[in-house]
């Protein structure tokens, strides 16, 4: 099981959510309609199939809305959820619950389709396949860690945070530096142990320089199957080591492909940057309050 | 033309986003390989067609990460675009460019998107409906402001933003007010004489009681075109002004078929939870700096 | 009862008022004076009669300081109190008591003040009338949800909220747009369904506009109390539903005959920007801490 | 001439009460009514006699809106104004200049209204008096620094900014302390050399301890004017150089009185938490901007 | 006992430090290799003799990482402590603890460093010398709070705070005035009466004119201890009360020397920015969690 | 030449320090003492040798004080200056650079300071030795990422910067995971594949073990140079590309002994946690500003 995204990762992005909705006037609806004391009880169910993410989210929510709201999660995250399913139940005082609804439903809902997409095409790779599959930095602006641990949630693996965590030589980099020997001799001079360095490569050619830099991933990019399938083999010939990485143009229905191919990963910037909603919702059940 | 988002609504967002892009070490690979002194010039562009939005974003993005940089806006957001055409170009330090290219790309596709998706949903409606396409708060946390701009950029109306700027009396308020008439008039006697009072009607019944009660709007929740013609039409007979709004399961199918049984508005969480980004690509120009 | 503001309004005012008084070494006096251990109970007192408002900021400022503090309410927010009366009592470390004192007295008179002059302006209409007093946007920088929340618990009404809320067309932008008309055109077509839109009308003739442009509101800026019937009259002629909305030169000497003119609101920026404190006061009682 | 207030004191608080009035949608009616090309310039004017205050901020305000703006101050803070004076011109694009009015008024008359009720009593104390009159820490939450910057303007003296800046002795302090003598002492003990003690007095005998004590301040506290006359007698015979404060239901009313006495300071609430605005408004010349 | 520093001080400091450690996935190790249900108990102890300050922040630290965490101090801050010797407990869930151990320790060894030099220099001071030892504004960027609190707990005292809680005018300030008389009468006409001003003097010519000045502190700036002997003279002659401060190349190995010359303070430096770290490990106990 | 950090982060570290120095008001004596006409010119200068490091803090602290003040380098980072040696010069306003000296010193001398142990350290170590030198995650809250980046300066190696960006399994880790090779296979499964795995080992089965599961990195903790030289050969001997890294108890004076083991690395917190403050000085000329 994946393990929690620390609070501390989250909690300011749920109050900026909270502040976005609330506004300057807070819940004009509730606030007005619904009475003070009125309790309630409500299950977050789940309207489609689906992998769970994003539960420590929504009780983070309901929490900041009103802290006497109790919060018991019936699935967790990770968890394949049926079309139907009761994931949480929230209950008592009846505005804070619908104060927090839709808050909670956001972040439910995007998180929950992005562990989906995810563990969808992780579903999709060959069976005997090594293949990893990895999401990107094409993230949604504010988004990007609790993103990256829906991927995960979701069976994938995370790609870089940001540009501080590896370093990763593109095209442009290779051109402005003087050659892949060159920028990989540079970068490596000047960042810290710990720190992997990935080398872009468009042909074999390249993918040569790359193995005598020694890097330590390279990322094939937009290659058809046949060269990626010579390129693994080149870089398994190397015994250097070398991850390797095909990105670029990868679908649903070329991802086992791919895969078949022998590359250790995938990266695919949709998993992130175009995941449908999953579809959750709140059953509220009046008058049952804790 | 659609009015330009004001700064201070993305600032702080844009900043966000590069800070969790640079974490704390910045652009180790631009920073280490590509020399200090290196000009370039850049091209957004277009990977596929659709609606443009979030020029201004790209352009606060490039000019956080370095002041010297010019950003130069060839279209404009609104603007139908085609694959292949340049939006925007951006020159100066080639590091600056580097470094942004990531963070302006992730908005400028995601805004896209959004508005790509709003447009072609509102071109699928007849020509001669009336009807306009409204998003809702189903929004992606800490985005909503965009996004909902980015709705109108594609031609979309603006439900409210939050909860503090109109009344939504639904199921479960008008339940625990008490019915219809009691929920909009506790809220009419709270709220400011600028809000308005939308109420959530599942049946014709209560559309009665809606009209009644002197809602602003009704939302015609989950009907099926034939009952949506009979509200309309009983909503006009009323001739209170009421703005009739259908919801539920609107797709770019059912969209024109819902719009033609006369409804003001459709309102459709997909725009804003679910849009697939609008694949939008940097090609760098090296040596070629302003 | 007004709803209590969701403390996610008012919190970071809170703690943004203690650090501006702890500043960078807390209370040197209470710190080095009095002993750790010593305990005490204190009563918020009113020192002359006015409309309590503020109490859960005072709660919240307690709490805030330190969390062993219990706060208990003995009036609620709305309530008129006499002078003399014991609105709250904190008990607990007397250390943390005086160290919230003044920011939750500062909070408490500023807030009560406001509550107050708005309550007894609404009072001074005639009891036939049904005529709202509603505040403006002359609020106090960073106060505006709370100052607003005030006026709502003195028994008036909130106009908008900020310049997104509502559109309120005024002299300046009807000529730059060219005419009344034309402006309200434009703000129809692209704002959202949900949003009102007021016109200021300073001549019959403008309202006369004003009404064929099916404006939500007029603010009928300035007028005499003779015009202000005419333009009540016009109103109801024309059967829109329009509200009406004195402003301009309003005083506690004039409201009553304003509002005899039949409008639906008169508009004060006075309540909220120029509200005396009303008199509060702690009296602490040492020795006898929870 | 007062020293203007640094800017990094009022930026942030600048902003803020930007975005609490653009809330999520900005400036709805200038951005959809007026055209984006169109310019102007617009005077800020003092509708009533007063002393000017807050130019800064307004200019910071307009800056913030649109760095376009051009901002001239016409007269300065501190400058005895008349009713239809000039105060400053503003001028550029007509959205901007719309967007900004509201929050760069507000400050404006709030500060003015501070200054002005600090120099109407400051000019009713007798011509020979040495009596300077403070401002203390009853101050609305968030504005401390810059309202005791317009008690500067007006020519008032500041008191404390806050609980860490001096130690204030008063009576609940004193009674757990053990009196006077002990309380000074463990002041002194742990504070550093460069803060001052000031002690709370209400009788003579107390302030024959707190002179004992080595106060470098005493509060007279709501005393009569002959028994404040008899305590400044009895600190300048103790010849400590301790300065004497008179606190206490002091009203333009008495001050003169007060002041007569020969006491050093008045303290008064009233000038930040209950002085009412300062009336100023923004003529619009359209079609005239920079 | 030095009182706690006020929690509402330091507790953002604290949320950023584990920001800057937790970046944006978290503590990487412990949460995939340390099993969810481990639980753990682990001993703060001192690894150098040294004067212990910091516990609050790292209660707090351990409080903000997981709130089951329990923190219990086995001494406080101000004592003494030896190699070995066991500071804090903590106990509860293993990756908590494993989390908040570096920011946990980074305060505690920082803090105890600060209030270790300066324990270890007051403590070589002659035992009937007056004179107390004094940190400056030489502080690290955003610790000056607390850095200033290890001061206090170490047995030092603070000079100002800041900018803008005592005025010290300086040899440029004085020559830009025209004299050292005229600069403190600028001074002091336009600073509150709670501000004590200090005039920095090179020279004994230089100490006469702070003196007519009525300066309340002169700072005797690199005199040698001859020449501090006379000013002392020249002060304690003059009868004012004013404060004397010695500053300049103070070291360990010239405090005593310079102390002797009855100075009222020495500050230096150095405690604030050249304090080396108190060792401090954190000994974890497996499978004996709370 | 190391690449300067990006302006986002160290913008906010240095706003904070300038309001902690400005407090709520401001530069008391600057601003009352020295006319706002002042001109003036000062050199940062170094009153001690050392490594230079932070001229970009220096500068942005002129800058948010004064945007006229102008900052012009003299000598750069990295640099090796004498005592003496004018490293920048910044002239305008008199008060500005008054205001901002303080802080940009403390930046100027810290940072310097940092890169000054660092650059001496390197120097000691052997010249034929290819050993790094390195810092770790003891650094002084809220400054790791300008610290890192002084130890970079000073030619020093960055190791990880927070808990998120390479996994360290230590002796706890171990033990709760049951074994080295179980841990390490956890963690590899659930993380990134640019993220490197380090296992700390004190004896050499647990460095075979290491070896076993493919560690990337290996730190050597504690052992005396004999048994680092055995690690060392035995690191090699499985030709696994492993880097070995030394830690505990480094010293200036054990370094180079350490490093002529062949160790990769050398790990040091002192570097961060203890380095004393490089004295550097601002020398005003008066009157000969910009």
């Amino acid at each position: 099981m994946v393990a929690p995204l620390h609070r501390l990762l989250y909690a300011d992005l749920v109050t900026r959510a909270l502040q976005e909705d609330l506004g300057r006037a807070g819940d004009l609806t509730s606030d007005t309609v619904v009475p003070a004391a009125a309790q309630a009880r409500a299950a977050f169910v789940a309207r489609q199939p689906g992998c769970l993410a994003g539960l420590d989210l929504a009780a983070e929510t309901c929490r900041q809305v009103d802290a006497r709201l109790t919060f018991e999660a019936r699935r967790q995250d990770g968890d394949d959820v049926a079309a139907g399913e009761v994931l949480a139940v929230v209950a008592g005082p009846a505005r804070g619950i619908l104060t927090a609804e839709r808050v909670a439903l956001n972040f439910l809902g995007h998180l929950s389709g992005v562990a989906t997409v995810t563990r969808t095409m992780v579903r999709s790779l060959p069976a005997d396949a090594n293949t990893r599959l990895a999401c990107t930095r094409k993230t949604l602006p504010g988004l990007r860690a609790v993103q990256k641990y829906a991927v995960r949630v979701g069976g994938g693996a995370n790609h870089r945070f940001g540009l501080d965590d590896a370093v990763m030589i593109k095209d442009n980099h290779r051109q402005l530096a003087g050659g892949i020997g060159e920028a990989v001799r540079r970068a490596r001079a000047a960042v810290g142990h710990t720190v992997k360095i990935e080398v872009e490569v468009d042909t074999l050619e390249q993918l040569t320089e790359a193995l005598e830099a020694r890097a330590d991933i390279v990322l094939l990019d937009n290659m058809d199957p046949a060269t990626l399938r010579q390129a693994v083999a080149q870089v398994r010939a190397a015994g250097t080591g070398t991850l390797t990485e095909a990105s670029g143009g990868i679908t649903p229905e070329t991802a086992a492909e791919i895969a078949a191919t022998g590359v250790d990963l995938l990266s695919v910037g949709w998993l992130t940057h175009s995941a449908p909603n999953l579809d959750i919702g709140l059953d509220i059940d009046l008058g049952s309050g804790s």
